[in-house]
C-alpha cells in the first residue's frame, strides 16, 4: 500500500451539521479504504470561544474567523461549507477560484442563477453536495434495485418529508426562517432532499404543479410545500414536505409502485427497506421489510455486521468515502454541483408554479 | 321490547358488493338493537340461473329481472342500489317516486346534475350513500378523537387509496372499466371514498389542483388521480388514488398533522388507528398502534371482545345498524343522498381541473 | 344441486362463546357450499328471560332450561356444548349416547381421564372440538407452507398467549376461576389453544417441564404457566400463557424458525403472517408481512376479495364450514376428540410437572 | 477546562469486537466530556501483518505480539480484553496484578470459579465488562422508565436472542463453536447478553429451569438454550437463545410485563421502545412505539438530533463515556466484574439444570 497523501481540510462552520461533518473526516479512514490522510487543519466560524471547543471536541488543529483568508490559504486542499445557505456562493466560488476540492452543504445555492454560477466556477475542481441519504444503505439498495429492473415500468413515485421543526414559533428567530440567509424554509430545507432523491431513484421531473403555505403569520419562509409532478419516465409523482408535521422527526420517506414491484423507505427506519415483488406466486406476495445491514447490502461491507444498525453519521461517511475513492480513481462523484443545479431549478419551478398556481414546465437538460 | 316492524327489501344487483349488502341484512339484527324485521323479499338481477343461487345462498325469497317492476311492488319498503354506477340515477329516482327509503351504492351519480337531481328527487324519503368506511370502527374513532379536540388545528390532511386492480389489461373489459357504464375509473371508485372521509373527518375542500393519467392505452377512464387541496379549516391536502398500486390490495387510508397531535390509519389494518398526542411529556411521545377493538371505542359494544377482530364486513353492518337506529328516531343519516352530492361536486371539480390544468374554487355551501 | 338436508341443531349455553357459535351457524351457509339446512331449533340456558332475548336475536327458534331433556329429543340431529368446562363432559357423554353429532368447546375435559372416556363415547358420533384458530386462515396458511416443506427442518417453535383478563381481581367471581367449573385458568383457557396449534402445526410433544403461577392470592386456578418442551420432530419449543400480560388482549402467537425458513404469527393481526424464506439471494432475504385474504389462501374464496379483512368469527364459520363438508364427504373431521385428548396428556403433563418439578415424559401415542 | 489527563491504552485482540473497541475509543470524546484523552498505544494480535493494517486503519500507535509483556508495560494505563474467552481470565489477572484498569468483553469467564478469581483480582482497579447492550439507548431508557414505576408489579419478563449464526456448519471451525476457547455457545455468546440486561431491568433470579441443544452433529458446544425462572421481585421469566433463529440476525429482545404497564424492546430496531401503559384511559391504551433519539432520551444529548438515529457502535461509546465519567468522579461503574460474577453465577446454574433436568436455587448475594 502506498503512502497516503495527505489532504488539508478547512471547515467553514461549526454548526450541527458541521458536527456531522467533522465527524465524517475523523470516521472515514476507519471504514473505507482510501488513498488520503485527512488533516482535520482549520474551523473557521464567529463565536471563537465557542469555536476552540469544538475545534478540541472534534479535533480540528486550527480554528480562524475570516472564511476568505482560510479559503485563500496555500494549505489548504479541500474547502468544507457548513454554513447557513446564503453563504454558499460566495464561499464556494471563492474557493473554485482558489483551485480547492469544494464539499458543499445543501441546497446548494438560493436561486437557480446563483447554482448555475457555482456550478460553471466549479468546473475545474472536485466537487461534492452533501445531499447525504443517496449514501443511507437502504436508499443505495433501492437504488440497485431500481436498476436491475426490479420495478419495471414505473407507474407512482410518492415522496414525503415531515418533520415537526417548525411548530414552535420561537424557532422563527433562527436563520433557517430568515428568508435572506435561508433562502426558503420547507423547499430548500426538506424538499430538496426530496428531489435530489427522486432524480436519483426515479427520472428527472419534466412538469409539476406545486403549492406552499406559512402557518405562522409573518414568518419570512414557506413552511409546508405540496407538489404533483409528471416524470420523464412515465410515472406520476406527489411530493410533501413539512416543518408542521406533529409527530415526525425525520420523515423523510418514498414509496415507488411498478409493473414489477414496489419499494418504500422512510429515515426514521433507516435501516430497512420495503420490498415488493409482484412476480413471485400471488400467495406469498407481500412487503419484505429488509434490514440492509448485509449481506451484499450497500456498505455492509464498511460498517459492521449482518443485524448491527447503522445510523445518520453513517450517511455522511459513506458521502465523503465514496467521493475520496472517486476522486483516487479520477472518476467523477454524485451528487455534485452540476446536479444540484438540475435540483435547483426543480426547486425555483415550484417556487414558480406556488406563485402563478399554473403547472410549470422544466426544460428538459 | 316492542312487535318488530317489518321492512321488506328489493335489491337491485348480485355482483360482490350485493354480496356484501346481502351479508348486512342478515346480520344487522345479531348485533344492533333496531326495531325493525328485514325481510330479504326479492334480489334483481340479469342472469336469472346465477341470481337463484344468489338467492338460495343469501336467503333472498324472490328472484326478478326487471327493476322497474321491483321498485314499482307496493309490498317493497327499501330499494338497495347495487349495480353499475351509471344505473344509480334511474332506480334511485324511480324509487323516490315510488316513496321508497333508499340505499345507494357510491358514487351516487355519474355527475354533480344527476347527483343533485337524485337528491332533490329523494328529500321526502329515508335514503343512504353506501361510504361504507366511515364505519370502520377506527374511522369512527378518529372522528371522536378530532370531535374532543385531540388534534387541534389541523395543518395536513394525507389521503390515498392504492389497490392494483387496474395492472392487469384484461380488467379492462369490465364495466368499471367502461366510461358509459362507470363515468370514471379511479376517482368514483376509490377518490369519491376518499373525498367522502376527508369531509367526514376534516372540513370542506375550498380549492384543488388535480390531474389523472391512464396507463393503458385505450382504456376509457382514469387509472390514477393525484389532487391538492386547501381546506376551510385552513389546512392543506394531499390526495392519491390508483388503481396502479402494485402491493396494495385495498390501501385506502389517512394521516392529519395538527397542533396537538395526528392520526393515520389504512384499511390494510383496519382494526388499528395509530394515534400521536403531543401534548405528553416529550420523552413519551410517539404513535400509539391503538387495536380499536374496546373497550370504548365505537361499535367495540356491538362486535365482540377487546382484542377480537372485526373485517371488511362489519363496516357494512355498522352503516345499515346507524341507518335503521336513526330511522326508528327519525334522526337523519350520514352520508345520505345531500352528502353525496357535496362528494359529487369535488369530484367534478376534480375532472375539470385536471382537464384545464389549473386550480379549481368549489362554492361553499 | 341436491335438496339440502336439514339439521336441527340444540345449542346448550347462551354466553359469549355461544353468540360466536349461533353467529357461525346463521353464517356458514352464506360462505361455504353445503348440502344441509341448519336449523337453529333450539337454546338451552338458565336465566330464561335473558335467553329469550339471546334466542331472539340469534334465531334460535325454542329456548328450554333443562339440557338433559334437549339432547334426549328425538328431533335433535346436533348437540353444541358452550357451557363451562365442567359440563362438557356430561353434556357430550349424553349426547353421544343419544347418537347426536357433537360439538364441543375447548378445552374438552377437566381431565385426560374425562376426556379419553369422552372420547371413546363418542366414537360412533361425529364429532368436532371448538379449536377455532386452526381456521385462522393465517394459521392455515402456515399449515400450507410447512407442508410444502418450506421450512425444512425445525428448529424453534415459540407459542404464547398472552391477555389481561385476570388482573382485575373482581374477575375472580366468575366461572373460568372457579377450579370446580373451569378445572384450570390459564393452563385450559389458553394454553389449550396453544398446545393444539402447536401439535397441529409442528408435531407432537415428547417432553416437558412446565412451571404455573397464580398472582392473586386466594384465587383457585393458576393465572400464568410457562413451559419448555421437545418435539418428536426434534425441534424444541416453548410456551407461555398468562391472563397477566398487560396490554395484550387477545395475544395469541407463534414463531417457528426451520433449516429454509420462519414463520411468525400474532392473532391480534390475525390476517397476516409473517414468512422469512431462507432459500432467496441473502440481499433480499427478509420478513414478508403476507395479508392472507386472498388469491389463493386458505378460505379467501369464501369470504371477500383480496384486501378485503375477516375477523375473529370467520374462524367458528370456517370450522363449521370444514366439519359439515367433511360431514357429507363421510370424512374425519379435525380437531375431534380425540385429537383433543392428545392436548388433555400434555395438560394434565404440565400441571404434573409444575406439581413436581420435574421433566414428564409423554406416552407417544 | 483544566487538561485532559491521558491514558495509554493497550487492546488485546484485533478481531471484529476490536474494531467495535477502536471505534469507542476514537468516538468517546467526540460525544462525552470526559476528562482523559485517550491515547491508543498499542495493540496487541498474533497475526503481525493484519495487525499492522488493523493498526493503521484503527490509528493504534504501535503493535506487539505478547500480551503478557504489554500488560506488564509501565506506560500502560488501561488494558482491554478482546479476546477469546479462554483467554479473558489470565489477561485479567495479569492486568490485574499490574494494577491497571481493566476493561474485559463478556463473558467474562468460562466458569463461576474463574469469574470470581478475577472479580477478587480486579477489587482494587476500576473496571468494566462489555455487556454494552445495557446502554442501548431504548435500554436505558427502560431502565429510567422502571424506575420511575411505570410498570408497577411486575408479573412477565421475557427474554430472547435469536440469531442464525450457528445453522452453517462451517462456523463450527471458529473459536466461537470450540469449548476450549468459548466455554460454551449460545450460553455464554447470546444468553449472558440476556442474563445481564434481566437483571439489570427487572431483578435477580432465584431460581431456575434450563434445556441447551446441540443440533449439529459433533459440535462442542450449545446451539440453544430455553429457561424458565422465578426473580426476586415475583416475576416469572422465559428466555432463549439460539444461533439457530433463522431470519434473525440481532434478534436480541425482551418484553416486561407489570401491573401499570408493560415493554417491549428488539435489537434489530434499536432505535425504538415500544411503552404500554395500563393507567391511561381504556380507548387510548395501547403500545406506543417510541423513537428513543430525543429529546429527554438518554444519550440523546451526546449523539445527534431527534430523529436523527444511532447504531450498534454507539452502544459501546456510550458504555466508555460513563466508565471514563465515574472514573473521573471515582464512582462505580456498572456492568463491574462483581456485576459479572452474577451473571455467570446463573449461566453455571443454566449448565448445571440442563445437565440434571432439575430446578436449580440460586444462592442469594
Amino acid at each position: 500500500m502506498p503512502e497516503a497523501k495527505q489532504l488539508n481540510i478547512a471547515m467553514i462552520g461549526s454548526g450541527f451539521i458541521a458536527r456531522a461533518h467533522s465527524n465524517a473526516f475523523q470516521q472515514v479512514g476507519h471504514f473505507f479504504e482510501i488513498p488520503y490522510s485527512l488533516n482535520l487543519k482549520v474551523v473557521c466560524g464567529r463565536d471563537q470561544s465557542k469555536l476552540k471547543a469544538f475545534a478540541r471536541q472534534w479535533g480540528w488543529t486550527e480554528t480562524a474567523a475570516d472564511w476568505q483568508e482560510v479559503v485563500g490559504r496555500k494549505d489548504i486542499d479541500v474547502v468544507d461549507i457548513a454554513v447557513p445557505n446564503a453563504l454558499h456562493a460566495p464561499i464556494a466560488m471563492a474557493a473554485a477560484k482558489a483551485g480547492k476540492i469544494i464539499l458543499c452543504e445543501k441546497p446548494l445555492a438560493l436561486s437557480l442563477a446563483e447554482a448555475q454560477a457555482m456550478a460553471a466556477a466549479a468546473k475545474g475542481v472536485p466537487n461534492l453536495v452533501w445531499f447525504n441519504y443517496r449514501r443511507v444503505p437502504a436508499v443505495a439498495f433501492a437504488k440497485q434495485l431500481i436498476t436491475e429492473g426490479k420495478l419495471g415500468e414505473v407507474y407512482h413515485y410518492r415522496s414525503y418529508y415531515f418533520n415537526q421543526s417548525g411548530v414552535d414559533p420561537a424557532k422563527g428567530q433562527t436563520w433557517r426562517y430568515r428568508a435572506g440567509e435561508a433562502g426558503s424554509g420547507a423547499i430548500g430545507d426538506l424538499l430538496s432532499h426530496s428531489i435530489d432523491m427522486a432524480i436519483y431513484l426515479n427520472s428527472n421531473i419534466v412538469e409539476l404543479s406545486a403549492m406552499k403555505h406559512t402557518f405562522i403569520p409573518g414568518r419570512e419562509v414557506d413552511d409546508a410545500v405540496a407538489m404533483m409532478a409528471r416524470f420523464a419516465n412515465g410515472s406520476l409523482g406527489t411530493f410533501e414536505a413539512s416543518r408542521f408535521g406533529v409527530g415526525r422527526r425525520n420523515g423523510n420517506g418514498f414509496e415507488m409502485y411498478g409493473a414489477n414491484g414496489s419499494l418504500a423507505f422512510d429515515l426514521e427506519d433507516m435501516d430497512r427497506l420495503r420490498v415488493f415483488d409482484a412476480t413471485e406466486p400471488a400467495n406469498l406476495q407481500a412487503y419484505r421489510n429488509i434490514l440492509v445491514t448485509g449481506p451484499d447490502h450497500p456498505y455492509s461491507a464498511n460498517f459492521w455486521k449482518p443485524g448491527h444498525l447503522v445510523g445518520y453519521e453513517h450517511t455522511f461517511i459513506a458521502t465523503l468515502g465514496d467521493f475520496l475513492q472517486n476522486l483516487a480513481k479520477g472518476e467523477p462523484f454524485h451528487p455534485n454541483f452540476d446536479d444540484a443545479v438540475q435540483t435547483q431549478a426543480i426547486l425555483e419551478a415550484v417556487e414558480a408554479s406556488a406563485q402563478s398556481k399554473n403547472w410549470v414546465k422544466l426544460r428538459s437538460r
